[in-house]
């Protein structure tokens, strides 16, 4: 068992977007067993592709659910709410003290490339890491009949490096595991989201009344022949692990803007107005 | 007007969050009327707080929706989803070709400094990003009783500046417009989003059967004191415009993490598997 600064056994809050009734956080903490003190607040249903939504015109409720892992029961409640939700409502109400680290997992398909953007899973993870929480979020790249085995085993390892070293502040991991047995994963890879986009896309209906309607549909194209991507690792068998931050500023894009047309007599050190 | 490369009048969608029936969104289209060609997609009802939500699980409708500025009527649909999902049926089903730019707003209220990643205007812009299109977000540092007559000149402003010059790749710009008279507006500032977070903050309550829900309250932090952050410059009475990126890969953080703890024989180049 890992040991937190205080000696204490870390405290370790488990999240994700598939509901907590979902096969991937139960073998998530079963995973994690032993590695720490667990915790689980996750919604109550399925909250995919809600990217970082959270509930600010209605209460959410909480519900405590029964959670076992082979060493005993887990205190694990069920949030009316969305992934995001979940999170800020364990840390602010559940829990009696913050967790050392949050894992959301494990998702039931790839979040990879521009995904991220869409998913429940990071978006737990990166509102814990906005809390100043250490956090991870874990994806198994299988839609169908997944095995957690393998993810599981990564988790463990990934969370555990992350209790001992810390992570940078402000950065959260995003993990995804390729949909192999354990013993054909090649190895771990550090990446970068891939540059990507969903070509969609609507499969448009009718409805009985001859109204019509939508269902997204599209298909998912990678624009990224560049090197360490997280498409590339996962195609190659590798664990990719992307650090991800919240601050979006795309700083490398001041130089471009800033030229001259635009009327920026912006000084930071101006006397702010009486 | 604003000329396209074709000659053509450019194509300016606009979206918001805050629902098509919202005064920030008619004040934007009034604001824009004769800078290009305007097409109004929106959600039907409020979205806020949505982030990069998207509809995966149920199919959307679109409801061909009256919409007036000073020159005439504009094509315009009202969109049961998220912002997100009214940038993607415009560009996919409703218009015939793709717009020149995307417009996002105008915003009751700041999305500034951490509250980007909740904000579906943003995202509107980001997905519009993602499809490949130049995109701006524009809101008014102003929860009550807006007057949206200074944002909506910027707006014109900015979006004309846009359609002239066109965005860096992956670019989109993040527009905050401080709550003042337009004469009383400083200039406009190159920013990056403030460290940030909220403190919160669940208001606990029983209901009449004595079971307890939760309200999301809190107190927004601004934890930065650098310069030139988008919090700044509102501050002081200046436009901000912050350039955002939908890669979230925190470059910076690869040294500290390949520390050698990793397990990295990840080769790019090796040969792929058979």
């Amino acid at each position: 068992m890992s040991v937190s600064p205080s000696g204490d056994s870390p405290r370790i809050l488990l999240c994700n977007d598939d509901g907590i009734h979902a096969p991937g956080i139960r073998s998530l903490a079963t995973a994690l067993d032993g590695v720490g003190e667990l915790f689980v607040v996750a919604p109550t249903t399925e909250q995919s592709a809600v990217g970082h939504a959270i509930t600010v015109r209605d209460p959410v409720r909480a519900h405590s659910i029964e959670f076992e892992v082979p060493s005993g029961p887990v205190p694990a409640w069920g949030v009316t709410g969305t992934p995001a939700d979940s999170v800020k409502l364990a840390c602010h109400q559940l829990l009696d003290a913050p967790p050392d680290l949050v894992v959301s997992g494990i998702n039931q398909g790839p979040n990879t490339a521009v995904n991220v953007l869409y998913s429940g899973t990071v978006s737990a993870a990166t509102e814990a890491s906005i809390l100043g929480l250490d956090a991870i979020a874990v994806s198994l790249c299988d839609w169908s009949a997944p095995q957690f085995e393998a993810a599981g085993r990564w988790a463990r390892r990934i969370a555990t490096w992350a209790l001992g070293h810390g992570l940078p502040p402000g950065v959260l991991l995003n993990v995804n595991v390729p949909a192999r047995p354990h013993e054909e994963i090649e190895g771990v890879a550090l990446t970068r989201q891939a540059r990507s986009r969903w070509e969609e896309g609507f499969d448009r209906r009718t409805d009985p009344a001859d109204r019509p309607y939508y269902w997204l549909a599209g298909t998912f194209v990678n624009l990224d022949n560049g090197q360490k991507t997280d498409l590339s690792a996962i195609e190659r068998g590798y664990v990719s692990v992307t650090p991800i931050q919240h601050d979006m500023t795309a700083y490398d894009a001041f130089d471009s803007l800033a030229d001259g047309d635009w009327d920026v007599s912006f000084q930071d050190d101006a006397t702010p107005e009486a």
